[in-house]
């Protein structure tokens, strides 16, 4: 653990207790004692500091401080994946987490194929699993798991054509006109994918997308998986601003 | 199905005869008829035209016609992966396949937990999963899964020090003293990558794998898990080699 996420019912006290699940992961799992200390945040972009004051069977009291807000150091990245089958969205969330997305949209589209037997509980589920992959990974900023959008209404949503925002859906097929490298050789404060499902973005899909103000890009020949295409698009934006001092566009637009 | 693989027993010939497995893929899963036409591989690089001839109830004959040499655009990128953990291989194995890998070599390292009740079967379905993503994603060659190397024979084997090859190893802190973009920048044949195990690699592992002409590679802040690294790791090397011809370095070294 890099740090850890306090309960979501944290208001900024200086005193914290943690019970049941979470008593259980820092006790339990993580072996904490009294007296240790570690960073944690809020999951809302403050670091805090805590100290664990006493442990009980049952609860387990933190006292925290304050240290500030956290950096973010980025373009806040949102990725809007059209539902996929079963549970392959579980792991597109737990990787795309990884990756450093700050919000997941699943988007219901003409080709997805959503049979949720229960959506409450299935988004309760990405949310558990995205504050898990979150706390592993150091991450700064609990991801948001957003309740699902159709995809005609992403657009209107995301607001690609305000300043400072960049759009872009993956497709299978070279529609791009230019490549990642000079879509993000400007900076941006957002940036938002866009992830077909198993059978692709429909036509008219395309088109209402690219009307609204999206960009088509693209990740090579092969044919991706699901749950492959959104780990390699985010992979690919994330080495891009990563190492965007690093390097220049070969010819200035 | 963008490319059919041939049976690995294929030698050439202008009849090749599927059963089993394979029979059941072409005639039941993707419903072919006779007279059915398709591009198929050899799986080492060569590009048939098949044309089904014939299908009994458990036989399918395919008349097979020369096409020539794939031409490969991209350097040969070779994964080293260290064994992690229970069957998160698999998807390593099927990510990596998607995103363009030729060659997949599980290593053995010091903090790997490779506790594999049976290795052959372990490998051969690896191969299995290697050959099906392949297929799926219409790459050109199915990947190479090697036997299990100690991680202390990855210098010998790869010999990253001959001209025109790369070898990166990943790690969590940032020792590399430069970019990604930075290595890709000059032409290089062939490209390998070193992922850690759940534990990371030792110290000692890093320093010969330095000596050995392997140079640490960062991708960020983010504490990764095993099986979301090597996706990473492929991804960014695929897009920065991918789009080339669009950057160059900010200051030439």
């Amino acid at each position: 653990m890099r740090l850890f996420i306090l309960p979501s019912s944290f208001q900024g006290e200086e005193m914290v207790r943690l019970e049941g699940k979470e008593y259980h992961y820092l006790v339990r799992v993580l072996r904490k004692s009294e007296g240790d200390s570690f960073n944690a945040s809020d999951g809302k972009g403050t670091l805090y500091y805590a100290t664990v004051e006493e442990i009980t069977p049952s609860v387990c009291t933190l006292r925290v401080q304050r240290r500030g807000p956290l950096e973010r150091p980025f373009p806040e990245i949102t990725l809007f994946q059209c539902v996929p089958k079963g549970k392959k969205l579980d792991l597109v969330v737990r990787q795309a987490v990884e990756l450093g997305v700050s919000r997941v949209v699943p988007v219901v589209s003409r080709f997805s194929v959503p049979r949720w037997d229960s959506p409450e509980e299935k988004i309760k589920r990405l949310r558990r699993i995205a504050k898990e992959a979150a706390q592993q990974c150091g991450s700064l900023e609990v991801p948001e798991i957003l309740d699902p959008l159709p995809l005609g209404a992403v657009v209107e949503f995301f607001q690609p054509k305000e300043p400072e925002r960049l759009g872009l859906f993956f497709h299978q097929a070279p529609l791009a006109r230019t490549t990642l490298h000079q879509y993000l050789s400007i900076y941006r404060k957002a940036v938002a994918l866009v992830i077909g499902p198993e059978g692709g973005l429909a036509k008219e899909e395309v088109t209402s997308l690219e009307e609204g103000g999206f960009f088509p890009a693209y990740l090579g020949p092969s044919v991706l998986r699901t749950e492959t295409a959104p780990v390699f698009a985010v992979a690919a934006v994330q080495i891009i601003l990563l190492e965007r001092l690093a390097w220049k566009l070969h010819q200035e637009p």
